[in-house]
């Protein structure tokens, strides 16, 4: 047995609770409600095979040599031109994956025991990725329209505790579903301007709307004073790892380095196959098929819990766009212990204490409607529906 | 002006120094032997398009999702067999280029002011992946045959503060192109068993040899003392980042929870097409061409420092692999200074100062010989030639 002396932090760095959960849920003929992966059905395979085909033929040499931090220019103009404000492509950094945003945003804010706020619940994979810095993570008190203003006040900390930053997901958030109001969006942006409060904004799912879009950016209303994270990875498809940030040019420099020592850049050649696959407007063609398909799933599953946990005292949220629904248990109920007697039904979900900063609520759980059919949605609400009622 | 309170780390995370130099390197027309680029004649882009091709035409949809955070099952295995020992596929992690491994050894193993061992000099790149965890960087003194043995016991601490790993590249080192020999390999390897002090061994460039393979890995002398990290940017292409980490059972767990807390995983459309292309063996018959144009290479960058350098007091060594030939200048004369005259004459180094942790010896300089042809090798070592014969 190794008997290494392994940093403070790695004591901090657990197997994620989900991760280890979900095992659990790999048996054959499972209908998983449970994992965040985007419908495959809506991958452009036709357009990256072309893409590549295409980039080999015309760049190759380029596209498979090391290449600068920052990313790849074209790529870099065409997040500036697909963000709905002002961006100067010269503020955005490519990163492998959205994630890899928050692991340099803990990198260049976070210190041992600093202060950074997180909605309640939060993004589980935040969490994981704010850990290794060892911040003092605090959770702001949230309702159905986002984080309580009142509470960001009374939880922003002062000199040398002040919060260094609040990480937001405003859109459809992992793992609620709901999405933030024009008023709290205002009223939480001004106050953090005021405080002096950086918010890093993690939007990876705002383009999957449903009816309509969702208000403007935090970041739209004060450039200077976010962060700004997105992904490509619910646009067009997860496994290439290409997300980007969008820093002020003050910090900038800072997540480039952070960059630069954590992966020397982003491959090259995906970054070239997007660029290649978004150049004639892709997106705005390709992004309201996604959307057509989730709003069919998300109706299904609406309708499934209206049909099956009827008279159960089991409660859930409607989101206007993204992957995921938010469900509470009746009371006394707790979804990690039901979540064994599901998968036994032939049916998983994330329980939702797994989501929180401190101490989670045990009746919530987190079922998303994009993986599976509309008529897998049916069969796994109602076998869902059954495990509860068995346990009331 | 954003003004907001940054980590403490963020003060010590500095623009490479070679990186700011390099920038005057970037003029049309210079024969650059600055830069550790790969020939990109050695790219395999037929081999790459069939793949691609291939990937998306069977396995599109598994190769655009998320996937699991250890890597591709056979990318695991193709690793676990070519390496020459004996390795469980279950202890090699894929990681996003070798770079990345050492961001998560790091996390994993060096706390602030935690003492870490290196070469002198050492690949700047690992000085920059360890920096934002803030350790003692502590320079092992060495000789042409790797860091020596005394100096290692000399520097390594003892209790709390005893070295939490050293960081060795024992192949065709970057910078200096130096190879550990067999007596130093196996008094280092069973020194750091008897201390307890774990390696961290580097080995980019280990297949790149060019009359006889180097000694065996330090890793092979000790699985359970050593974490190995390896990449596929030096026999495949560095564009696709694809690198990999294998660690002990014990510490493996650790590695991958950082894994997943950075990146999620490493593309997957990136491990199934080098799992694709490696499938048939090629690796075996492509890594001999590329043997072959590195030693006509580093053969046309010896002549030329015999014919040019004759009489100014230039000492350079003979590397028996990788890309990289350390030069140093006569007495008196300095590496960064002479960088702008050597590049209003059209060639390009890399002065040698970057690559100590502490004081570094300013009459280094690094040539690579792999990027420029053997035609502007000629021109670029004559050109460097006239500007030391001005500097005399």
């Amino acid at each position: 047995m190794t008997n290494w002396t392994l940093a403070a932090r790695a004591a901090k760095m657990n197997p994620s609770v989900i991760r280890e959960i979900l095992k659990v849920t790999e048996k054959p003929g499972i209908i998983s409600l449970a994992g965040g992966l985007p419908s495959p059905k809506t991958f452009p395979i036709q357009e990256f095979a072309q893409a590549c085909a295409s980039v080999l033929a015309h760049d190759g040499q380029s596209a498979l040599q090391y290449a600068a931090s920052e990313g790849y220019p074209a790529l870099r103009e065409a997040v500036a031109s697909w963000l709905p404000w002002d961006v100067d492509p010269a503020q955005v950094l490519i990163t492998t994956g959205s994630q890899q945003g928050l692991d340099l945003v803990a990198k260049v804010l976070a210190d041992t025991g600093s202060r950074v706020l997180v909605e309640t619940p939060t993004y589980l994979g935040a969490l994981q990725a704010f850990t290794p810095m060892e911040p003092h993570i605090v959770s702001v008190a949230s309702d159905d329209q986002g984080p309580l203003v009142e509470d960001f006040v009374a939880q922003a900390g002062s000199g040398a505790d002040a919060a260094r930053f609040m990480y937001l997901l405003p859109n459809f958030q992992n793992p609620t579903g709901r999405t933030m109001s024009e008023e709290r969006r205002a009223a939480l942006s001004a106050k953090a301007a005021e405080l002096g409060i950086p918010l890093v904004e993690d939007n990876p799912y705002g383009d999957l709307w449903f009816d309509q879009p969702p208000p403007a950016p935090l970041t739209a209303r004060n450039p200077e004073g976010c962060i700004y994270l997105g992904s490509f990875s619910k646009v067009l498809a997860p496994g290439l790892r290409l997300g980007y940030v969008v820093a002020p040019k003050a910090i900038y420099p800072k997540l480039l380095q952070a960059k630069q020592a954590a992966d020397l850049h982003t491959p090259s050649f995906n970054q070239r196959i997007v660029a290649e696959v978004l150049k004639d407007g892709f997106l705005a063609r390709h992004v309201p098929t996604i959307r057509a398909l989730y709003k069919h799933q998300r109706d299904a599953m609406l309708a499934a819990l209206e049909r099956e946990m009827a008279g159960l005292g089991v409660q859930w949220n409607s989101p206007a766009g993204g992957m995921f629904l938010w469900v509470r248990l009746p009371e006394g109920m707790n979804a990690i212990e039901l979540l064994p007697k599901a998968v036994e039904r032939n049916v998983a979900f994330v329980p939702g204490a797994a989501f929180y900063a401190d101490h989670g609520d045990p009746r919530t759980l987190r079922l998303s409607f994009v993986t599976a059919s509309a008529a897998q949605i049916d069969t796994g609400i109602a076998a869902l529906a059954a495990t509860i009622r068995q346990a009331l």
